[in-house]
């Protein structure tokens, strides 16, 4: 992988005289970034071009080539692949578009690629991409042209577009932010964002890595990198497309969209997700400083409105104003008019205007136990107060340097001040304030919740794989789903408990069933065809005697009497007063299984309440999953009511986990409900719906 | 008013020779500025500034005197004052700062400053605030030196805060935002928000207003300017704090706490809330641009990935990506090349290289039936398309008049050419497609949420004022608040329904009302103590017999034995499948008369699911209450259930505008639950609490 970045030779192919080809671009970029290896350029006719000769064919070129960019009609491109190939290169990048986006002669080609690549061993990026840079080696091979205008740094990406990945190069300039690699994956046939990754990780030169993606291909390897490595990692997944939720089978389905996936996926791999560019930028911009490791900030401001401002958007990304210790208080006192200013944490510096008490301040503040982070909001006038706030930002380094902790500067001042200090100083500096609270926030979040590794899949208990494999296969062979009872036999193999259920074919078991159970009962319909059960009255609760048993037997199995797919009726006892969870789990496409928990009924329905984690997590994790969701103070007991049994919540969450990784088989596994009763008491399933 | 920013003389109080001297500063601004009328200097000494006269006091000078401007200690204010009052000056403003902010001394001055203005009738901005623009006039009163960059335009600006004024200044004049007055208003002891709001919607050269505000004092007046105008309104409102919703008595109050009331009551006056200075700007920028009528939008973009970012970016903000027209599709099918890109809403320009096209494209786009605006995701490179680029944009200007449909233009470019097209241009520019799309949002928002005025309040029945009356007299004389079946009477006189409710004072008398009403019945304690009954097991449900009748009477009883606020136990019937709402109403402070609607129990305290309305409004404001809940979809009949008589909701939230409105002495009143039964059965009040 290392050549696509630092290659000792490149050749163009594609490249004319002509002042319209594109294939000239790259030859001119390479020039204009200072490649350091050997460039060769290919094209249809022979030539010169920038003083050097334009072969018809690699093959003839007698020296070794690294790295190979083709720019040439699609048609022409497994010609060329093919003799890349032959003359044993090894590295390819294809800018080319026309390829499996164009249709069904694209993927013909895209196949025909594929193979040649297989064939030589060739690793290539693309096709339909924009190409790479590496400002180490001065590689850079997009086929527009470019001005080096970038900084050396740390920051590398990977994007799957192009005009997108360009934009952040244009963005990171205007910010002044160094940039290490670039990648434009474009259709990913062969090379990925996974592959990319890897090497990125391992690069001593990237620091942080931004990926940019419409599509994710390899999830599960993507999050086992991302948690591999202590390098901060964000990306921006676009094309949320909320479609895939309506032709979703059962309700974990339908609620663990895949964008929903996505984004427990990649906060549990401690990967940041970005919504848009102006974020990534502000992440950018503060994950450089020294970690915010706590959620305890102190606004220290010039401006009491600025004050007020800042201390509203702490409220809203949930940091504390850490009180301000009295003794603190009490050493800065003297700095202030008596009287004039309210010591507080917003700290007002109203009408201070001492730069250096500023940075005693800041510096005091710092020292604070209570106090992670600090934000600082300047506003200046540029023409008298240039120079003390240059030497102030320039003790501000220092301070975050050897407290370790941030501080996060916004400055209102004037445009062209702003933009010169931004170019003279290598301090991040904000203009918004809302934008530096969400920055800081944004580190918070990501050095906060770092985590130690994957934990294990919970264990499963003795002899489950064979109740539950002699359940599945039987249904896999009658082509159906595990009906009620089945699906409740394999959560019991799991150790999921489950509300005991006769299953019975005709009402006079359902008499002697329910009255072995005691009454209440209630009742509910075993049918193949019929999914969501209450929907068309298939459950009937509460039944209180044999004659009501007898008249809700009759109703319930009217639903289905002109259908074939009648099973029979479970009956179940009546249960104390409890609430009804839904957990779910299912095999995602791009990250395999997943689990899902929410508050039944209504709750996940209307409020979308549900929180998602990839398979395997631990017992803290399941806690979490379940202390996330915003009902979860009605389990804790709400309004004097007593708390619910949460624990078994937990276990049975976990169990599930190790049910839809132990059965690839299995698609979608829905409980619903999961019922807790009080503390304690435990909880069981009432249902059990299971789709292979 | 119009003496505060077009005065023919100023006179700055507080100048000396001094070089540290603040007051000078006011007097070198007016010059910088150009102001057109004459200045007078006052200081402490004699002597020149300027060279022009400093005099000892205002009494001193000859001519008559428009506008005062004074900065000099606070002790000396009113001196200052009562002379400016025997000059004849009618108009002052006090940037000083020490009074009520700094305490009781500073309280006392400020009553001796308002009762002197009083005296002579003047009217003062301030203390404690920066002064004044306007630019027409060339008048600049702050005390702080400025340049005068700024550009001359439609917008005004009120602040409450100095700092976060002067950073608005600071951003407008960077983004080339065009500005006409400013407005500093400090403590706001005479001249407040309203009526520099009042003197600005009558301004002439005022198209918008901006206001910052971190408290609002009189926001009924606020709102019945705003809804007497069509100039945009912009409010940035801070100080959000949640402390209020602690320490209030009931729901509602809780509930409607200050900022979410400040929140409805804005949307109700057609006032646009921003929640930061970047949000404002945006907003700026777009709203003098043709007006978004509906909420169908057309991307177009020259790259795919900008297409699919803007497209997530719509899905949030709920625009509709209007599906283009076959015929349109087919009139630039020619533009493209076969079968390259997939021509769809958003359009990807893909390798269409012409910017003629693009004009045509947008043109075309623009004439749609179903396309309310446009918005266009340019990605170029300076060097080599600065030129059509700008070509394109004054195409664009001239489109979005012709067609009255606006065009928000985002351009991804080096910071250099932005910053320099935006000098060039008048056409509003963006660089962050978010940002683009949320002031497109923000244009929809505005001018199609626009209402016409304000509806009467509802009409109350007969009688009701009398029974009411008597009932609220006698509580009052008592100092207690009415008993549950006071409220209910108070409701039933006002056409709230109410449950059948006996109120008994023994087991005896319960066991009659209990027959009266027939099992099942509920019931609930009655006690002067209790606020909150269920949450201290004072409402037992579902009572079957006698037996079980006594049986719960003990056990409610016991809760109160030891108390001597038991006033006995109301006996309702049980009754059908409904669903509780709370229904509320409160008198705030700011904004008299409220009204809240929330769903029930759980889902009011759990998801903060509750809509606001000021009183008065109509029948459709009523209806929209609900329907803009969260968990309206269940009222509807969610999951084969039967809709719930959303109506008799309706028409209780009319019923109880009125009544809050009738009784400025009842603080809140709750009912929770407000029961519903399913549609055409109506809805009963099942408790009523009214806090006097």
């Amino acid at each position: 992988m290392d050549k696509f970045f630092n290659p000792e030779s490149v050749v163009v192919v594609g490249v004319s005289e002509s002042p319209a080809n594109m294939g000239r671009n790259i030859v001119s970029n390479l020039l204009e970034f200072g490649f350091k290896g050997v460039i060769y350029q290919v094209g249809r006719e022979r030539g010169t071009l920038f003083s050097r000769k334009i072969y018809k064919s690699v093959l003839e070129i007698e020296d070794d080539i690294d790295l190979a960019v083709i720019l040439t009609p699609a048609l022409t491109v497994p010609h060329i692949m093919e003799e890349c190939g032959r003359k044993g290169i090894r590295n390819v990048i294809i800018e080319t578009a026309g390829f499996g986006e164009f249709g069904e002669k694209g993927r013909e080609l895209e196949k025909r690629i594929v193979n040649i690549a297989k064939k030589y061993g060739v690793r290539f990026i693309g096709p339909n991409c924009i190409g790479t840079l590496s400002l180490k080696a001065g590689l850079a091979t997009p086929f527009v042209s470019l001005k080096n205008i970038f900084r050396r740094g740390g920051v590398s990406v990977i994007t799957q577009s192009g005009g997108v990945g360009f934009s952040y190069l244009t963005i990171f300039s205007g910010e002044d932010i160094g940039i290490s690699k670039f990648a434009s994956i474009g259709n990913k046939l062969n090379v990925d964002e996974n592959d990319l990754l890897e090497y990125l990780i391992k690069d001593d030169e990237t620091e942080i890595i931004c990926i940019y993606l419409e599509g994710i291909s390899y999830g599960r390897r993507l999050m086992e990198l991302a948690q591999g490595t202590n390098k901060p990692i964000l990306v921006h997944k676009s094309n949320i497309g909320t479609h895939a939720a309506s032709i979703a089978h059962s309700h974990t389905a339908a609620l663990a969209c895949d964008d929903a996936v996505v984004s427990a996926a990649l906060k549990q791999a401690g990967i940041a997700r970005v919504e848009d560019r102006e974020t990534l930028v502000n992440y950018l911009k503060i994950l450089p400083l020294a970690k915010m490791r706590g959620n305890r900030l102190a606004i220290i401001s010039r401006s009491g409105g600025h004050a007020v401002v800042a201390a509203d958007i702490c409220e809203r990304v949930g940091f504390d104003l850490a009180p301000l210790s009295r003794e603190f208080l009490k050493s800065i006192e003297k700095y202030f008019r008596a009287h004039v200013i309210k010591l507080t944490n917003p700290l007002d510096l109203g009408d201070l205007f001492d730069y250096d008490v500023y940075a005693q301040i800041i510096e005091k503040t710092l020292k604070q136990k209570d106090v992670d982070g600090v934000v600082f909001l300047h506003a200046y006038f540029s023409d008298t107060e240039g120079k003390p706030t240059r030497a102030l930002l320039s003790r501000v380094e220092e301070l975050t340097r050897e407290y370790k902790k941030p501080v996060g500067v916004c400055l209102t001042t004037d445009e062209a001040e702003f933009v010169k200090l931004q170019d003279e100083t290598e301090y991040p500096l904000f203009s918004v304030p809302s934008a530096v609270i969400r920055a800081m926030a944004a580190s918070r979040d990501f050095y906060v919740g770092q985590t130690g590794g994957n934990p294990p899949l919970v264990k499963g208990g003795k002899g489950r794989l064979k109740i539950a494999s002699k359940i599945i296969q039987a249904c896999l062979r009658q082509r159906r789903n595990p009906l009620l009872k089945e699906g409740m036999d394999i959560f019991e193999a799991y150790g999921i408990p489950v509300v005991k259920t006769v299953w019975v074919k005709n009402i006079a078991e359902a008499v002697r069933a329910a009255e072995k159970i005691g009454y209440p009962v209630a009742i509910k319909i075993v049918s193949r065809e019929i999914l969501h059960k209450t929907d068309v009255g298939g459950v009937r609760l509460n039944i209180r005697n044999e004659a009501q048993l007898r008249e809700e037997y009759k109703n319930i199995i009217s639903i289905v009497c002109h259908d074939t797919s009648f099973e029979g009726v479970v009956v179940q006892p009546m249960l104390k007063k409890g609430w009804e969870l839904i957990l779910g789990a299912k095999q995602d496409a791009n990250f395999g299984p997943v689990v899902m928990a929410g508050l039944g009924g209504i709750f996940v329905e209307i409020f979308k309440d549900t929180s998602i984690r990839i398979v395997p997590f631990g017992k803290s994790e399941a806690r979490d999953m379940l202390a996330e969701l915003k009902g979860y103070k009605i389990l804790q007991g709400a309004r004097g009511d007593k708390p619910y049994d949460i624990a078994s919540a937990e276990d049975a969450i976990l169990k599930l986990s190790r049910l839809i990784s132990d059965f690839p088989e299995i698609k979608e596994i829905d409980i619903n409900p999961f019922y807790i009763l009080h503390k304690g008491q435990g909880g069981l399933s009432l249902d059990a719906r299971i789709i292979l």
